[in-house]
Order: structure tokens, then C-alpha cells, then sequence
């Protein structure tokens, strides 16, 4: 069972466990602390979720031990040997070109299928796809949306273009010889962010005018226009790492942004309808999803269970991955209870058991109001295994890892998520990739090669 | 002549002996509420400080009321009858391009010598002119830069090229074929933040490594670099009016961003060295010097005694001219305190009058250590007129005007400002400028015409 311990032990755990990572791994039990109620059985019985940014890549940089690690993963004939899913916050691209890019750079083969976007579970929110919707990012965002399932879709430069007068801060973009003829728009009925656009005044002034005039940016501000259209918002990650030394800015910041200056306007909180990608459990349904789909096509006859999410980010993979872990198991206590109650008998005691974790925001949740794939067959865990090649590493704890947790002070994760110390503990920390797969297939007793 | 004095002496014995002078603000009737402490005296005695967009203009575009304004203010040569100084938060541009936009629109010679911008102030900022600054803005800033006396600028373009790996949130500006060599510069010293840039992505990320990095961004950023070096803001608009029918996003609202990432990522506040631009009481101090320069110019033998404040910003425009205000009454309650040690005599009871308004904050102040001009020459006192062409208008006030005021929920100023809602109202409220200047000449007892 996955014990709850005052954060300041957790972490001191966690450090030394994490100075041991590169000598002995797998022998030191600070290294390999392993849940005790899931006990290595049988193949077939897992599935592997990959972050990419810090894990596999950093930039467009191999890491190098990624390669030598998916030559294992892969049989003589390049079948994948369990189901692997590729989760990353990125969304500002095609989930077929990720897959290319990833294919190329590890030299096995990655399909569309095996890789999810932040953006990715938007497919099931089908109340919002027939709606007039506004979609902030970068690169194909109106084919992204479309294959998504969003029939009417206004960009931002479709915006600026409907409504030449808004867009003013880049002196060289603003009106000249006179007013330009404001063509205007239909209503737009909702906002969805997908990842981290250029340009951020244009973005952040015309959303706001979007939410502050009800869709109609002809309208006059008002603040009375509260609670305002619905905004999604895919992708919380504040920080991510590339080539360079230090973090780089994720679309979480643009977020922070986007809600200070929307406060610091109407005094009111921005509201998200969904948050989604990591560490939303909605992302992790989905990508448990993607994993059962898998094991079919291998032939596996039993459901996955047992989940292990491989990461950089204590704030997204590891929280992710840890809050997925208590929907699991909540999911579980539910069920029992269920049956318990539909037998006759009496209450089964490990269901009756008093939860003592607080009960999961609207925005853990990511605002899914479904739970997909079926949930008989949900898995019985999910560990987290965080790699030091990223954001966090054990040479530079300083930010945004220590203090963020230790000091109680810095809170790297998103605004409406209660910041929840002991989620942000991995299961396991290891150097690299290699090292954590290799982990994995130890702990479920199933030789590599 | 232009003395100096020390700011800091001369501010004890001014929060010693500072006066609300809300007080004096009549609040009926609406459109014509004057200063019982100022009674109109005979020519020579007042100048004007006009705001430029919500005034003037709108956008590029001009307001009619001005142009007639404008000509009854000159003589048959052309000649200003009043001094006359544009007061504007703008900052990224010359005041030579500023004066030949407004020469051109309103049809009477505007010189460099009337405009003044916000950054204009920095001139007298002698003790950062030699450190090496990087300074954040659009249009020629390293040229507005090294006219205000500073003389090693680097620009955010000159650092993104010495470290090619820090802007990456545009996917198409991140390095491609390999990692470009770090060129590096020399650390720098201080940050200055003219006006709103473009592509704010690049400056947020840019100034926040910057920040954290010890002005080094070849360092590991560390928060324990704090305080950090100096920053130094120009124009702390949050909205201003252009062609569109709703406010537009001025510079004040890129520093809420500053401020949020930078708190978001280290858990400090972002430390101003100074808040340059109105409301801050030293660009008032310095238009003051503007104005007398003129009047000597004019051959007037006396100094001015009045000074008029015309804007359509409450939060800027109102709240600096009351600010200011109260700092020249303060000033005077000092001087007579003086007059009365330095006499033999007993302490001036009106200067021994309790201080019952809060202390002004550094901020406020505009950080400046200096006070320009002569201090026995100050004026006696500044008025606030509030025109309704521009932020504030009387058809719409739901947003950003009187519920700022009112329901003390919505703060539309700086976060270093406190918050005093007597400051946002106006000696009195217009229509248009015209009105204003009519209605100054009539308190003054002069004939416009």
C-alpha cells in the first residue's frame, strides 16, 4: 500500500534515495521501494507510459540511454513486448508527426495510435464539439481541433482579421490609413487553449475580450458577464526541459498569465470547465485506455494490471501518475463496496476502511465527466518512476525541485490543484530511462532480453 | 536652475506633514467641482499637463475638440499663451516623433521640450546611466536608451543571440541542425522595462532568466539570488483607449505578467527599484520643470503657481495629479515648519497638524533620490480634470472606472500603490479637453479668446 508520510521525511527519502540511483538501483531499498500490495506476477499484466520531454529528449537531442532501452523493449521483429503509450503535455502539433519524430530519433517503430497529446481525451468531451469554439496555440491548432471532433473552429488570426482594432500592441501590426470595417463574428461559445501560443499579447488580449464580452468581442466589457464562457485548458506544465541549462517556460505560464491579468481586470478567478493533460486523472484514463487497446492487439487475454508512468516532472508525471493511483484505488474501495452491499452481506472491511485523502478537485479530475474504457477492468495500480535527465536532476535541486516541496513555499503545479506534497513522491527514482524499464521488467519478474 | 536635493530629508519631514487633500474635492455638482484652496489669480500663474490617447487622440486618430483646443491656446504667431506639457505614459518611441504627431495632428508647433514621455525621468537617474542595462521595449529602444544617458545597453534581440538556447517557446525560432554555440556577454547589472514589447514570451522568459541567473543566464537559476538586481519600470498603464470600443492592454498589464511568473516560479515578489511614469509623483516633479522652463521662456517673472492635470485615466492620470497634489501641500507644511525653526519661533500650528493620511510608499514616489527644480518654487498645488473621451466615459462605467472605486474590489493600479480611492476622484469632470481648457481659463480669470 502506498503510505502517506509527512512530506519532509518523504523527501529526505527521496534524496538519499535518489544519490544511490546511479550505483545500485536495483539492490538498495531506498532505490527500489516497491508497492507492497502489487506483487510482480506474470507477463502480460502491464503497461509502460513514456513522458518524452526530459526522458527520452531533451529539445530535439536524443538522451542517449532512451535508444539502447527501446531496442529492448522490442522483439526480433520490432513488436512491442508490452504495451507502451508515449504521454506528453506537448499538444501544439499532430500526434502523427510526434510519432515520426519519435520513430526516427529511438529506431523502432512509434505509431499514432501509441502517443497521446495533452489535447488527446478532448476527443470524448463530445458536449463541446458542436459548439463555436476559439482555440489558442501554435502550429496546425484548427487541424488539431477538427480531428478532435470541433466542427466550427475560430483562430485567433481569424479573430484579429473579423476584428481589426483589437490587436493594438505591436505597434506595427495596428490599423493604419484609418479604421479598418469590423466584419465581426457569430457568438464564439467556448475557449480552448491547447498549448503555448506565440505572441502571447495577441492571445492573452483577444481571450480576454472574448470573456469579458460573452463571445462577442463587439460587445462592451462587462464584468457582470461572470461566470464567462467556458474555457479548456490542455497542458499545466509550467516548466519543461530543452537544450538549455535551466527550464524553459511550459504553457502553464502562459495560464499564470492569462489568469492574473483576467483577475487583475474583472477581480474575479478565471474558471476552467477542464484542465487537461497531465497531472489530470482524466489524462491518465485515457491513456489506460490506450494501453488495454494495446494488450488486445498482443493478444493478452487478461486486463493490465498494473500501470508504471516514467517521468522528469515531480509536478506532472509523478503527480499524475500518483493521483491516478488514488482514482484506482478509490475506484477499487467503490467497487467492493458495491458488491458488498448488492451481496447482502455486510460491508467489506477494507472498503469500510475510513478514506483519509481528501476527496479529488474538479480540476485533478480534469473536468472529464466520463470514465472511458470499461471500469471493471480498470488496472489494480499505477507507479511512478522519476528519471533524473530532466527537470528534475540531482545536480540542480534547487528549482524548481526542493524548495517547491520542502519549503512549503513554491507551488509549481496549477492554481486549482491542491498541492498535495506526498503526490509529488515517486514509487522510484532512477538515473535514467534504461534504468527505469529495466526496473519495471525486474519488478514483474520478466527477464528483458 | 535646476537644484538637487536629497529626496530622502525632504520626504521625512514631507510624510511628517502630509494632508488629505481629498478633503478639498468638492463632490457635487458632478461636472464642476474646484479646489476651495486654489482661488482663480490673475495670468501667468497656471500651466497645463495634457494626457495624449483618450485626450487628443484615439489610436491615430483625433479627437475633434482637440484641434479647436489647441488653437485658442496660441497666439497669432503661434505661440503658446500658457506653458504647455504632453504628459504621456507612452515610452516606446523619441519624444522628437511623438512632438511631429502631434504638431501634425493638432495643427500648432508642438516641440520636443513640451513631451514628455515616461521613461523621461531616467535622465536624472545618474547612478544606473554606467551599469550595463538590458532594457525591454519596442521600436528604437536602445535609442531611447542612450538619449536618456545610458551607455552600455543590451537589447533582448543582442541576448537571445549570445544565448541562442533560451527562447524556444516559438517552435519556428528554436535552434535547428544541432546546438548553436553559447556566445555569452558580461553579466548585467539592472533591467530596465521602457514600455510593452512585442512577442512577450521572449521578454518574459528572457528577463526572468535573467533575474534568476544573477543577470548571467550561463548561471543555474537560483532563488536564492534575491533580491535580485535592479529593475526599473516606465508606465504602469494596466489599460489605455484606441480605436476600439473597449480599453487595450497598456504596459501595466505585461508587468502584472512579470510579477506573476516571477512569483510564481520563486515564491518572492519582484522587487522594483523604481515605478516611472504617472502616477508616480517623480514624473509630476519632472513635467513641474518642464512647465517652469517654459514659463521663463515666456518671460514670465513669477513662478507658476497652478498646475493643471487633464486625462481620462483615474487610475493614472487623476491618481498621479492628486498625488502629486498632495506631496506640493506637504512640501509646503515642510518648508513653513522650517521657516518657523530656523525663525526662533514656535512650531507653525497648521504644520503641526497630525498627519492622518497613510505615508507614501517607495513606489509611489517613482524611486526617485532626487527632486528636480528649485523646491521654493514649487507650486502651490495641481488639479485633477477628467475628461470623458477616452478609459473613462460616463455611458460605460461598469469597467475599468467607478467600481474600481466604489466596491474597493477591482484595483486597477500598481501592486506597489496603495490603494487610496480619494485620489481616483477628479477636481472636476468634462466632457472633452476642450471643456477642460475652457474651464481652466475660467477658474483662472482669463479670457480664453
Amino acid at each position: 500500500m502506498q503510505r502517506i508520510r509527512s512530506w519532509q521525511t518523504g523527501w529526505q527519502l527521496l534524496k538519499s534515495s535518489c544519490e544511490g540511483a546511479a550505483k545500485h538501483v536495483n539492490t538498495s531499498p531506498a532505490t527500489s521501494r516497491c508497492y507492497s500490495n502489487l506483487p510482480p506476477q506474470g507477463p502480460g499484466s502491464f503497461g509502460l507510459l513514456f513522458d518524452i520531454d526530459g526522458v527520452l529528449v531533451r529539445g530535439r537531442t536524443l538522451i542517449p540511454e532512451a535508444k539502447q532501452c527501446f531496442r529492448n523493449l522490442v522483439d526480433s521483429n520490432g513488436k512491442y513486448k508490452v504495451p507502451v503509450v508515449f504521454v506528453t503535455n506537448a499538444g501544439n502539433c499532430m500526434r502523427q508527426t510526434k510519432a515520426e519524430f519519435l520513430s526516427n530519433l529511438l529506431e523502432v517503430e512509434v505509431s499514432p495510435d501509441q502517443v497521446m497529446l495533452s489535447h488527446s481525451p478532448l476527443r470524448m468531451f463530445n458536449q463541446f464539439h458542436k459548439m463555436r469554439v476559439l482555440v489558442s496555440g501554435q502550429g496546425p491548432v484548427e487541424e488539431v481541433a477538427h480531428n478532435l471532433g470541433f466542427q466550427d473552429v475560430v483562430t485567433i488570426d481569424m479573430l484579429r482579421d473579423a476584428y481589426p482594432l483589437l490587436d493594438v500592441v505591436d505597434h506595427s501590426r495596428r490599423p493604419k490609413d484609418g479604421i479598418p470595417p469590423t466584419k465581426g463574428l457569430p457568438p464564439i461559445d467556448a475557449v480552448i487553449l491547447f498549448g503555448e501560443p506565440i505572441r502571447w499579447e495577441t492571445n492573452l488580449a483577444l481571450i480576454v475580450d472574448v470573456l469579458l464580452t460573452n463571445g462577442n468581442p463587439d460587445n462592451v466589457w462587462s464584468s457582470t458577464r461572470f461566470p464567462h464562457i467556458p474555457v479548456l485548458a490542455c497542458n499545466m506544465d509550467l516548466l519543461w526541459m530543452a537544450e538549455a541549462k535551466n527550464p524553459r517556460f511550459g504553457h502553464g505560464m502562459f495560464l499564470v498569465c492569462l489568469e492574473s491579468l483576467y483577475k487583475k481586470v474583472t477581480g474575479y478567478d478565471l474558471k476552467y470547465e477542464a484542465l487537461i493533460g497531465k497531472p489530470s486523472v482524466v489524462t491518465y484514463n485515457y491513456a489506460e485506455l490506450l494501453i488495454s487497446q494495446q494488450a488486445e492487439r498482443l493478444g493478452w487475454t487478461t486486463p493490465v494490471k498494473r500501470l508504471y508512468a516514467i517521468g522528469d516532472n515531480p509536478m506532472s508525471d509523478i503527480y499524475g501518475a500518483n493521483l491516478y493511483n488514488h482514482y484506482l484505488k478509490a475506484s477499487q474501495r467503490t467497487k467492493a463496496q458495491m458488491q458488498a452491499k448488492s451481496g447482502g452481506g455486510g460491508v467489506d472491511p477494507a472498503a469500510g476502511t475510513v478514506d483519509d485523502t481528501p476527496k479529488m478537485t474538479s480540476a485533478e479530475l480534469g473536468g472529464g465527466s466520463v470514465v472511458f474504457g470499461a471500469e471493471e477492468d480498470l488496472p489494480e495500480g499505477c507507479s511512478s518512476i522519476l528519471v533524473c535527465t530532466g527537470v528534475y536532476s540531482r545536480d540542480q535541486q534547487e528549482l524548481p525541485t526542493e524548495p517547491t516541496v520542502t519549503e512549503h513555499r513554491i507551488f509549481h503545479g496549477h492554481r486549482d490543484f491542491r498541492f498535495d506534497p506526498s503526490l509529488t513522491q515517486p514509487s522510484f527514482v532512477v538515473q535514467d530511462v534504461k534504468e527505469a524499464v529495466e526496473l519495471v521488467f525486474q519488478q514483474e519478474g520478466w527477464p528483458l532480453e
